[in-house]
């Protein structure tokens, strides 16, 4: 048999795992020019939230009763496609499926001799080119800038971080509880770390851990970090809004303070940025991640769940800040 | 005797007549290497205001019990510096005195016969270099692409629309008054325009005149109509946050619908544009703007108030949208 993850309803506010249903089907064959995968490395992604909505966005909308899909690292089981062989890994968006069937248009072979198969979905996959781009596109480092960045433990974050350091910046890190904070300084190379969630200023936490002020920010959260981010923003300052976890299940429009006075007077460049708008370039960024990779210039840490049934709660657990780095499900 | 006026309180909220003070003093003289000026043109600008916060800007605030200063046009009338002579016109930033002493750094001598004097503070002045230099630097408008411009009536706002006219785009303006709409389709050729003050909703009314959606949006006013715009953005939408009038006078933090998921969702760019940033780039935009005025590809618009006396109540006017285009004192 063949487990399959469907989403049931659209969440409102946070999801729960009743917003999913895992179902038995028939295992399926690979007809000519098919080959059939089996599911070894699940990626869950806090930008997937956004796909539950059924609102116009940068990707289509998942459907209710169908299976969801993500990032997914797959063994070829059958081949009847020359371009692939049995034992071949691929990687490639496809359904949350233990088996499936695909013609392999949009899928890449991996080669797991390079690299741990999981870290294709991680520091050599669309976190890691996330976090290339991003600063590469928008951020635009100089040497002896400050590089701010929130979700500094989580994937994304977490190689912002070290490629902020590689570029000659200073790095603080905000994140959420103090073994984190401790890790973006010890294992990442952070010039300094910021615990959201016991701060009892976030606003001059951030200007004080930012003494010459944040000439980049990377956004990987929204709402009130973001207005802190803002409140000590130096003049030609760019934020790079990559993520907004902390709007993603809100159900009322949030508010805040409006930023349009700050972005004239200190002229500040904010760019909303979706690595999928920059597919041209993925060659050269993974390039570069490959090789600092093997320089030993970038660490990369994930949080690994054990089985596919278990995809839905490993989702659930990105809003409670449970990943440290990248969260990734063992099928 | 010589008029000077002074900035007597910081204005708490919306500023009034008695912010300012006229006070009589002795008229200066020219000393060796330096000219004696008369006031012919002021500028009053919306800008001003945030100089009147004593907070960090791009501008160094206005101290209190110090003259004003603001755009002014002059004419030399002693000249004990070789490079002035009697009856030379110059522009600068001088102060709000009719008559005041230079040695002539900063200053540039504008020639009568090219264009009216007044123009060099509108249309060939900072106004028109900020209309186009804003649209060059971010808004990098495409043939076929649609502008929406608020402020639309005003000084900047009109030059913004007739450029996005002369380089083939669909133009949209936000203003005040039916009197203003009429005239942007009348004189600046826009292709549309929508009164926000008889709207009963501007986002709807942002939506229907835009078909399309909104690919560049000049702000001029923040707020709500900021809000507006960024419900009908595009994919790769590009906002020019040039001012924002609406907030100018608050004196408590303004807040509103968080921006954040939308740049996301749609790759917008938000950048806050002063034209100092670009000293540089004034040669080649006034060149240009100088060259559309002369092929009557660019009309512009002033409301002169008569009166050195009168520069408070005109700046107080530009809050209460009492100009139709740049406004000038005629001292």
């Amino acid at each position: 048999m063949n487990k399959v993850i469907y989403l049931r309803n659209r969440p409102a506010g946070m999801p729960s795992l009743s917003d999913f249903e895992l179902k038995e089907e028939e295992k399926p064959k690979a007809e000519d020019g098919e080959i059939l995968i089996k599911t070894e490395y699940l990626s869950v992604d806090p930008y997937l939230r956004g796909r539950m909505r059924n609102v116009e966005s940068y990707i289509e909308p998942f459907k209710v009763n169908e299976p969801l899909e993500s990032g997914i690292i797959g063994k070829v089981i059958t081949s009847k496609n020359i371009n692939f062989k049995e034992g071949d890994y691929v990687n490639g968006i496809l359904k949350w499926k233990e088996y499936q069937v695909s013609s392999g248009a949009g899928l890449n072979k991996v080669d797991k001799n390079i690299a741990p198969l999981s870290s294709f979905l991680g520091v050599l996959g669309l976190t890691g080119i996330t976090a290339y781009l991003g600063l590469d596109k928008i951020g635009k480092l100089k040497v002896g800038e400050t590089l701010l960045v929130s979700g500094a433990a989580g994937a994304v974050g977490s190689i912002v971080g070290q490629i902020g350091k590689i570029k000659g910046c200073r790095v603080v890190g905000i994140a959420g509880s103090d073994e984190k904070i401790h890790k973006l300084k010890a294992d990442f190379n952070f010039d300094a770390g910021i615990n959201y969630k016991t701060s009892s200023d976030i606003e001059d936490d951030v200007k004080k851990a930012c003494p010459n002020g944040v000439d980049v920010y990377f956004d990987n959260v929204g709402g009130e970090i973001l207005d802190a981010a803002l409140a000590s923003i130096n003049k030609f300052g760019r934020v790079i809004n990559c993520g907004a976890i902390s709007l993603y299940n809100a159900t009322d429009v949030p508010t805040g303070p409006r930023h349009e006075g700050t972005l004239i007077k200190k002229s500040v460049l904010m760019q909303g940025f979706t690595v999928r708008d920059y597919v041209k370039d993925f060659g050269p960024a993974m390039k570069q991640l490959g090789a600092w990779l093997h320089e030993g210039k970038l660490q990369y840490e994930e949080t690994v769940v054990a089985g596919f049934d278990n995809t839905p709660q490993a989702f659930l657990d990105l809003f409670k800040g449970k990943n440290k780095g990248k969260m990734i499900v063992k099928a």
